[in-house]
């Protein structure tokens, strides 16, 4: 197996990045982790921008619409653009109006959040199930509605039972129902704790169901990576996935089929894919992506 | 393989009945469908009792406790006693008690109904979780808890984000916190339609935990056939296990290393196990349970 690059100076980074015209970024382990930006980020994207680069966030956060996800670039001080963000929330939408071309007269059950419901109501697909905030399960709330023409589930923190049934049954009942997943995280940080990911609730449904999702959206999965090379018209030659995290974002890079640069301010540790019998590895690797700020 | 033995007439019921003393029974499908007894079923039960026959009723619902769920049978005016229920409720509270000798000073987190709850207290074991119905969740809600030395899954109607993520915290930071499922059951029939069962309550927190749970108690798994045996000191070789589900109950009394039963007034029909490749194959068959009122 090839080791990986590792980029040290200042002439490795002129030539790494005069390699790329377009650059995929996970954000938290990479611009910033929880609410603190990564010294040098700022500067190591305005040089990207002066050299003309196409920059995409990519993240698996279902949770925010991308409206939402700017906010947080804007409360760090970091320049982007809405059009720049590619979360699993939007790619679920567009995936199904343009990829599935999901008919119009048809509708969404969403077990999740807002940032499902913003995105769809953005790409004009209607939606259903993201207000059934209710405590207890009553039976009656479990009504038929051949309109359900697919379920989406992400990251719901106000999931409940009568959602999970509601979701269940248009997929055993409706023929043909799509069963769309945001993205398979089994947890994500929170605070000083792990909890509960997407992939988790998801397979409350998937157990139910007996059978696997018609699609898994977000990092490491294809679909996501379908829909951004479709909208921007990857050139996969020209192309790099930068992120901290092996089995998310460098799979997803070597998934899709382009580079990939691992930095070392996230979960991964330079030992993690140096090894011999390492399962991924990433073609290139660099301390912190803000050293790219040197250039600047 | 062995074809199971056909029981068609008076004289092989009786003789069938002479074999054993003690009969563990399924409940749902071999004494009542809904709300609706099977003809016959109060008759052999008494045909059972007045051979001197120990009867054993077992369920995998977790939802209620041994008194909640005798209640049913007062409504349908069948013959049964406290001390012959045996839920994976109870089971689970037995097990943690007598098999695991669950320490004093800890307590269980239930997600789950009132059924877990109910049994724990009656064995004498704290439990906290019942009562978080908190339809939103709050990161300070997830508070460290080192008394908790035990998690319960079971079906839950009142499931939240808040208790899953709850779950997942004592099960990662709690140092050997068991991880009991009172089933496994994907789903179960709710009116007309079919709704999320234990299992999937329980697939949330095994994938975001990514280990699977290290004891399931309900049928067909053996902890419950252990509490039974342990309880009952149950002579193998004289009890049989009667069901109309091949992958529950056939397959429980096949793990349980005792005789097994199957009756055609619910989920099988002879045809599931009368082929030459079928994989769960009961060493008798019989119509319906209620036909043994013959012999009254």
């Amino acid at each position: 197996m090839t080791k990986p690059i590792k980029l040290c100076n200042i002439s490795d980074y002129q030539s790494f990045i005069d390699k790329f015209d377009t650059f995929l970024l996970d954000c938290d382990g990479v611009l910033w982790k929880g609410n603190d930006v990564i010294p040098g980020v700022q500067e190591s994207l305005s040089y990207m921008r002066k050299k003309g680069k196409k920059l995409l966030f990519v993240t698996n956060n279902s949770a925010k619409s991308r409206a939402n996800y700017l906010e947080k670039f804007k409360k760090l001080n970091i320049e982007a653009y809405e059009d720049e963000i590619f979360g699993s929330s939007y790619a679920s939408a567009y995936y199904l109006k343009n990829v599935l071309k999901f008919p119009k007269e048809k509708k969404i059950y969403i077990v999740g959040e807002s940032g499902i419901a913003d995105e769809l109501a953005l790409e004009g697909i209607r939606h259903c199930g993201f207000s059934d905030n209710m405590q207890t399960f009553k039976s009656d709330d479990i009504v038929s509605d051949p309109e359900v023409g697919a379920v989406i589930c992400g990251i719901d923190h106000y999931v409940n039972y009568t959602k999970l049934a509601k979701a269940l049954h248009y997929l055993k009942t409706n023929s043909d129902c799509i069963f769309l997943v945001t993205n398979d995280d089994a947890t994500y940080p929170f605070k000083d704790y792990i909890a509960p990911g997407a992939g988790s609730i998801a397979a409350s449904i998937i157990k139910a169901l007996g059978r696997e999702p018609d699609g898994i959206m977000g990092k490491p999965n294809k679909p996501m990576m379908d829909c951004i090379a479709q909208k921007f018209k990857l050139n996969n030659e020209r192309t790099c996935m930068i992120g901290d995290r092996l089995e998310t974002d460098v799979q997803f890079g070597i998934n899709g089929g382009i580079s990939t640069l691992a930095v070392l301010t996230g979960i991964t540790a330079e030992k993690d894919f140096i090894v011999n019998d390492a399962p991924i590895v990433p073609d290139y690797y660099m301390s912190s992506f803000g050293d790219f700020s040197k250039l600047f």
